[in-house]
């Protein structure tokens, strides 16, 4: 430590009341070791010092941008260093010309898009969290997000990356062109990896021009199967979604809407289409319309409600514990016609189990996020919460879908994820993170 | 081959004169050895056997879709067995509900068009050569097309793999669904991996809606920077394009256009909005518009033109050298910005080798395909041919750029790519290599 000291100065802090700060994420998922600091490094030159450091002495490095992570992506397991990147948050490049913007890992997105907005561009991952979450804890979880349906998710918007590998090597990837085929993609292997492969210190992310205009629609349905039906009529039509998002029906009452299912559907048109659009879709959508939008900025808007389902939840949690409860977020896919069918099974399961169940997600690309809850301290109800987190996987992979779209495996899903792939694809999986992290390092006892 | 000839029947062929089919590409990359027979599996079991003989016997594996690969991707350079993917062409399933298609590798792209316009939607990567090439090509190469400024290329549209590593081990990868996080991306690790890592054996596409509409226009320019700017004016103004093409004066003239820069420029719209567009274009674009097109047909029409670039270089070859000619097309990518300047310095570069040249290519995602030509059996043509290419690329690497956007690096491009990655980018390559082929046995002499 004392190295570590010496070259971070007070940058390097192991005081413990400030270090349980520093081990613990969004997720229930707790940490099973304390770190024994936390550094926040503020160049690459200081990364690549630091790994080669904990290489030589084959010490555990844990990174983290804002600890917003749902699956233990982040949490610390074994005594070892927690480093930040708080303070690599520099924009180092914006060229829309080029559609592209070159940044550090720490830059929070919403940082990102409110320089970006300058220039008429902008960064279409879009998660949830998108206030606090990083561009490095977005790559590292290959994050998704409210404009999935049509911008996909971070594997799409990633072109270059430079990181400090486990063997504390500088690795340069990929390049500044939408196009580039220079041998193999690490860039991509980087994506979602969950800092188990390398610490990212530098990022070319890839920028879109704004849409120029859209049109939206909140419409309410009894019945969950028609609203995803609906969806799929809007596609056949040769509609393309911007977002096509669902809550439930207590969801939905929560936010301050009717208590039926509610599904907020955004189209991205030209300007001076969107009357023509608004009068498809309710030419489409059987659902009970009950607010309509024209522009971008009103049909975002329109959107506000769906992005209150995680405070929604807590605040379901806490009229039934008060302050004293646990959420889990849980985050299956499956193809998108059979979203209604897992949200049966999973109802059933939440019934049958007599567990609290809240719902709602991205109908538009097969998305579901159920979610529960327990009291802190409630080791039977953790068990449970669990059994039924495993169940819900399980029900995702019997309907030809996976246990992660977009929160990654972490602690939580490492079983699951021995449920959904192969012991072959496993072994290769393995044997791709010896190559980068030989001595087991990074983020240790996450994915696999 | 005792072996071969009991598994396969008259699948295996080492007739002298028919392997000469199969041991050339479209490219003028020669093969440096004669294969010792072709397969022609119709399954995965097929495949497994195969490859499992190949690993216990040491016998290299040259995988084969159509052959119409540019940078000696698929040429045989040690004896070994071609492995042809003609006979497993199947289109397994098409789901547009769920808006994935299940499909075999040896199925040619346009095959799968004419399947999934029945459904209305489309596959939309889009290569020059996309009546001849096959899936499994397009996946290893990494393809892209004409509709790339819109839709990226084969990394984006491919969800799931079965492929059948160096190993002889099957490995199932990604998933049916837009999102899923199990784990390292393994399928993008072989998207471009040019028959290295693993013989693909089935897939699972990405498939989108049609556009439901489209305005084009096709301009002359007498200035290449003007010409290009105009694409950058266009996307500031929020207009994505849906293709955005160029060809040099020589080549537009050859096509039955004017002797001039050729701009084709295509914009997907909402149905209804196609005047406005073309309105809106006609005010953003400098150049002499001398064509207009309204509706998603008409406007692909419009880029038929430029679909004959190959063509037309072949016919200006043909009148300097007959048929004894070879034609080399390159296949660099700079950042837009860089466009007029890269052109700038190829031109300068030819003028002063003395060396025939064409032009033309993706101006949207700064594609550039300079082409060249020399007489057959001419060595030092050839051998300036190949200085050329490599003058090319170091333009392009010295402009912030990639020695290739989409024909990948095969036997041509070798040394370029070590003058682009850092040997450590290289070392990290050749791991990752092998894991999956330890013994060196898929597409010896390839990428690395
Ligand atoms: C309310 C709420 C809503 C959410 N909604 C969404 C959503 O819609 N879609 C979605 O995908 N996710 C969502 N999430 C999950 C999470 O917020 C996102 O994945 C987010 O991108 C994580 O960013 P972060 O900066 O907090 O990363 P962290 O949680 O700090 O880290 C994430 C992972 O990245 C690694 N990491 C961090 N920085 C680096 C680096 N520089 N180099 C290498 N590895 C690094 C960490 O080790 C960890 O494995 C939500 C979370 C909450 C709490
Ligand atoms: C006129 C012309 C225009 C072109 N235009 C474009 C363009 O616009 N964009 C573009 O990207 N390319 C273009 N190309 C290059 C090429 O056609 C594409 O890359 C195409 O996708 C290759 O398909 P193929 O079936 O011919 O593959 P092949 O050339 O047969 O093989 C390509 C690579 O894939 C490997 N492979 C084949 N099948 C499998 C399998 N089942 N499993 C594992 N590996 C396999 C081979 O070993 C080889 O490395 C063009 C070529 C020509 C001749």
């Amino acid at each position: 430590m004392r190295d570590l000291k010496r070259k971070f100065g007070d940058r390097f802090i192991d005081d413990p009341a400030f270090l349980s700060l520093y081990s613990r994420e969004a997720s229930f998922e707790e940490a099973s070791a304390k770190p024994l600091g936390v550094v926040f490094p503020t160049s690459e030159e200081e990364v690549l010092w630091l790994v080669r450091w904990a290489y030589e002495t084959e010490t555990p490095i844990f990174s983290q941008g804002s600890a917003t992570s749902l699956s233990g992506n982040t949490v610390v397991t074994r005594p070892g260093i927690v480093v930040s990147f708080e303070r690599m948050n520099k924009i180092v490049e914006v060229n829309p010309t080029d559609s592209y913007a070159v940044v550090q890992p720490g830059l929070r997105l919403e940082e990102l898009n409110v320089e970006l907005s300058r220039y008429g561009v902008f960064f279409p991952v879009d998660p949830g969290s998108v206030r606090s979450a990083t561009v490095g804890g977005a790559i590292a979880n290959g994050a998704g997000g409210m404009r999935g349906a049509k911008y996909g998710t971070m594997r799409d918007w990633v072109l270059g990356l430079r990181a400090v590998t486990g063997r504390g090597d500088l690795l340069e990837m990929g390049c500044r062109t939408l196009k580039c085929r220079n041998g193999y993609d690490l860039v991509r292997l980087f994506v979602g990896s969950e800092g188990t492969l390398g610490l990212v210190t530098e990022a070319v992310l890839r920028i879109a021009p704004m849409p120029e205009s859209a049109a939206a629609v909140l419409a309410y349905y009894d019945s969950l199967e028609t609203l995803v039906e609906d969806v799929v009529r809007v596609r056949s039509a040769r509609i393309w979604p911007l977002f096509a998002e669902f809550l439930g029906p207590a969801e939905s009452k929560e936010v301050g809407l009717e208590e039926r299912y509610t599904l907020f559907l955004g189209v991205d048109v030209n300007r001076g289409a969107e009357r023509d659009m608004l009068g498809r879709l309710r030419g489409i959508v059987r659902g009970a319309v009950a607010e309509e939008a024209v522009g971008l900025d009103r049909s975002m808007e329109l959107l506000e409600p769906r992005r209150k389902l995680f405070s929604a939840q807590v605040a379901l949690m806490q009229r039934q514990l008060g302050s004293e409860g646990l959420l889990i977020i849980e985050d299956i896919v499956v193809p998108v016609s059979k979203l209604p069918e897992a949200v049966r099974r999973v109802v059933e399961l939440a019934n049958r189990m007599e567990i609290p169940l809240s719902l709602g997600g991205h109908v538009g690309d097969g998305n579901l996020h159920p979610t529960t809850w327990f009291r802190k301290g409630d080791l039977e109800g953790a068990r449970r919460a669990k059994a039924f987190i495993e169940g819900i996987g399980k029900i995702a992979i019997g309907l030809g879908g996976s246990v992660s779209a977009e929160h990654g495996i972490g602690t939580l899903k490492r079983d699951l994820l021995k449920m959904e792939l192969t012991p072959t694809a496993i072994e290769y999986m393995k044997a791709l993170k010896s190559v980068f992290d030989p001595k087991g390092i990074l983020n240790p006892g996450k994915i696999l």
